[in-house]
């Protein structure tokens, strides 16, 4: 594919520096990209590199100095960069339809232009969109329901009466709609609590490998429209996810939490039970966090506390045994203090009167 | 399904205030439930629904007031709700056979009333007792052996001879019997240990979703009776695990480790290898625990320590900077009286002389 | 297998204590071995065990002292156990060819003494080397390539046109190669960044299950050789693992991280993205590192600190409210010295003039 500098910064709503007529035909790194080829600067520490590149153009962020390159101007270049990758990537998709040794059952219906895979199983009842792929060996229980756009990728599972919407991509291995970890104390022993409840999952949702959501006790677990999720992620049953939240890897959120929209959990979070995290709270790697928190709140550690407050007591951890002995001389000193004070000026103090810190 | 309320108190072993002969036909929560449904009382914090409920009867729990309404008392409301669950949302197993599209070996011995769905493989030598259910795309390796109602969701792997009792369920890409992480040092590379052992696995089990338990290395790694298995949980080789245990989401158990009979286990919790967990033991989630437990201890963190001590020393944790510039400010006024009292009084100290704090 | 002392001596390098003529048939333990087997001395503290062994061999570190048995004396026993549990458990591979119920494209190239298994499913312009097993339900992306002697267990997926090397095994459930979790802001929205990139797997990598390792977003998501990795854990997109590390199940590496040759990650380890971990460090289990790490350093904790510093600290933590205390009290204590010195001895000190500390 080759397009001008005017087609590309057509399509990034950018302006141009330089000549719009010259043809690109693919993109590159500053370090990397060739002459035909378009790369950009996102960070700006890396502006030196713009007066060495082969590229024939750069995307720049607004007051970069394009070095005497051809240049497209835009407020986000990496965003820009995205844009072109997906259109310089992108493959027409071209429908398969139900091939041989996919099993489809009869009481399923699936729509146009469809591509599903040998080894893939469609139960009865299901409801699949249009142009949906599902690659092999995917799992559909009944009644099941998918959009538009939906691409399922090999190993997958949808579990009973699920549903995703519009242009939800899930990557291999996750399983939607697993039973929730629930058992009622019944003497020694623990009684399933039967999870009937559903999943639903709303458009333009991506959700990585082996990751898990599970089906709530009752009424629905629920992830929002736009929300992105990485792999080996564990969203229990009855958790409330909301839009176009960021979730890494390996983080856990236990059940009938709540995620407000634009949260941020950094990989392997650990979100407790019944609490609400605030639209726009970002919790940092690693973090247990056993509270609600408010809407913005940046949170670190386990307990989660302010983010800020963290980096600093964490700065101060190493230093305990010095301030726990520091803290056992100074009452040593402060002892013998008091007994000088105690006893008149000059007098030799009786040392074994007094109380003694030990230090460790 | 309608019942009477004398049919479910019967069910139940509880008994009833108000009008045995009403007819019940479905559950609901006390803010949802409608006439003809039965409701709960779990949490006392929410008796006041109770006056308000549509319900036609109400679970209470001993001396909770019934407002009026019909009622079945039970020493565990949540226990019975789950019983009721179980009853009303219960369907008939229907065995569907070895479906078309499904791979057994001839060599496989199941037995009757087997449910085995399209891309499920069953090796030479597997076992299988009566009313099992094998979804699509289950792999059962060479010798496994299964006991009766046993159930294994879509894309469950069970390795080469191992062997799982009666009625375990297993949802769906669990992996039992993967090799152990066992290798020794030869020179840089590493030289793999053959894992020779197998996964015993005893009756009423259940394992969540994308779990990992490996073979062991020689012998077995063993879970005992009832013991539940959240998702994505870890169970290294050789672990012996005891009965009625509880093992939230994410967790992970290190090689050898032993667990005793109804030990908790939070999410992300790390248990280190050869160490044991007594009975009744409750790890708080994400916890590191780096020791041997004694039974009925409630440990968290990372080193664990009693989950009361640990509570009060997070607690302390946000002020650790401040309470290092105190020490560092007490210490410059203890020199400062030290000068005063070695030096005849009224006479100005030499401050140069003496070894300073310095605050960070 | 029958072989004699001698034999296994030779296989091992190691030199005969004893008789080199006796026959040896299999292993056990120093409790466990028969007569007619051989064990070994690994931990010195069962040491006393060699004098009541059954076996009719023991396999000895350098000094210690047979007690009469034949013995085979080696730089590491455990590691000449490896090699003769190797040496007794192996099973010769034959080759079972494609069979019945694999779907392979005709586009894909497949070597000499393939297993292909039923449920399996190679695409088109996949390339596979010689002696290749690939259990049930695997599914290869188009444009994969396998070296010789590749091991695949059962739902393993391989994605869009990664590599891996020769004696590659990987166990059930791990993806290799989906998509880097990579999204650019777009207003409220995430735009995702197309994942182009691939994974490189080296030889002698074995991979344990239900682990994920992402594609790059351009180049190469790299495994060096001889790397083994556990279950569980998560490799993100652009990271460069070295030669021969050891990765415990359920750590994450974050996106373009790069770990040396011989590094140790523990079990729930973090590591963030685009740091260096050094040659030979050792990061211990549920630590967080936020930063580079030298060669040989050893980490804990979170933020990872040096190993020895860490334990002191944690040490000292359950000590941290008394510690609070202290230091008010001694406050408190100085406060009242203070006001002593500033009045003329004996008399009265003014309490209220002072500032106090207030204990929690």
């Amino acid at each position: 594919m080759i397009k001008t500098l005017q087609e590309l910064a057509d399509h990034l709503g950018g302006h141009i520096i330089g000549d719009p007529s010259v043809s690109i035909g693919g993109l590159g790194t500053l370090d990397t990209a060739q002459e035909g080829q378009i790369t950009f600067l996102a960070n700006p520490k890396y502006a030196y590199k713009v007066k060495t590149t082969r590229a024939t153009a750069v995307i720049l962020p607004p007051e970069a100095d394009p070095c005497g390159h051809n240049a497209i101007v835009v407020a986000s270049p990496s965003l820009a960069f995205a844009k072109l990758l997906t259109l310089f990537s992108a493959k027409p998709r071209i429908a398969k339809g139900i091939m041989d040794g996919a099993f489809v059952d009869k009481g399923a219906v699936i729509g146009e232009e469809a591509t599903v895979y040998p080894g893939t199983f469609v139960a009865d009842g299901v409801r699949i969109g249009n142009r949906v792929t599902l690659y092999p060996n995917v799992t559909l229980y009944e009644g099941v329901v998918l959009g538009d756009d939906v691409t399922l990728h090999a190993g997958v599972c949808v579990r009973e009466g699920c549903r995703l919407g519009n242009r939800v991509t899930v990557h291999n291995g996750t399983v939607i709609g697993s039973d929730g970890f629930g058992y009622a104390p019944d003497g020694q022993a623990w009684f399933k609590i039967p999870q009937i409840g559903i999943v639903i999952i709303d458009d333009d949702v991506e959700i990585g490998a082996n990751t898990t959501v599970d089906r709530a006790a009752i009424e629905a677990t629920r992830i929002g429209r736009g929300t992105k999720i990485d792999n080996l992620v564990q969203v229990a049953h009855n958790c409330v996810i909301g839009e176009d939240c960021i979730i890494v890897a390996q983080a856990g959120i236990a059940g009938s939490a709540r995620l407000g929209n634009h949260v941020t959990l950094g990989g392997q979070v650990a979100i407790v039970d019944h609490i609400v995290i605030g639209d726009n709270a970002m919790i940092s790697g690693q973090s247990g966090v056993f509270g609600s928190v408010a809407p913005g709140e940046v949170l670190s550690g386990t307990p989660a506390i302010p983010h800020h407050a963290r980096l600093k007591s964490a700065a101060v951890f190493p230093h305990l045994p010095e301030m726990r002995r520091s803290i056992a001389r100074m009452g040593n000193r402060l002892t013998k203090i008091e007994e000088k004070l105690e006893t008149p000026m000059g007098t030799p103090s009786p040392n074994a009167a007094a109380p003694h810190y030990v230090s460790d």
